[in-house]
């Protein structure tokens, strides 16, 4: 069993309004010095595999399908072996 | 300047809805041995600050504020200094 953290960001050309809002948030809150705010999304998966080549192999293939939108999204993940 | 990665996850005794429709979208796809899918949020934010002890205050302020939900919320976040 192996568990991943994923983490899909917006590719660095794409606009994110989700992260201007917040931006702009933290500035009312008076928060000063606060230059880029970048918003993404966070994956923690459970996965059933034999060998970590195996899991690493799925992963990346339902990333590519489900977990992000390649055209606009990047994504990286880090896998950790259950005992 | 220092660059900080926050990851905002839903404490682990949170239903997490969205979690489970991934999840669930996983299986009809034809993944099987997938777990336990926990979602969360990502955020990539710059601040401006001379040291990295008053960033680090800042945003762990700005986190307990704003970036997330305490009652239902964990965040960690870590920071690495822009040259």
């Amino acid at each position: 069993m192996y568990r991943a953290k994923v983490v899909v960001t917006l590719k660095k050309s794409v606009m994110d309004p989700q992260g201007a809002t917040i931006r702009s948030a933290l500035e009312s809150l008076g928060y000063s010095g606060v230059d880029n705010v970048r918003m993404g999304k966070f994956l923690e998966i459970d996965i059933a595999e034999t060998t970590r080549d195996k899991a690493e192999k799925k992963l990346d293939d339902m990333c590519g399908r489900l977990l992000s939108n390649p055209v606009i999204e990047n994504y990286t993940f880090e896998m950790e072996e259950l005992k």
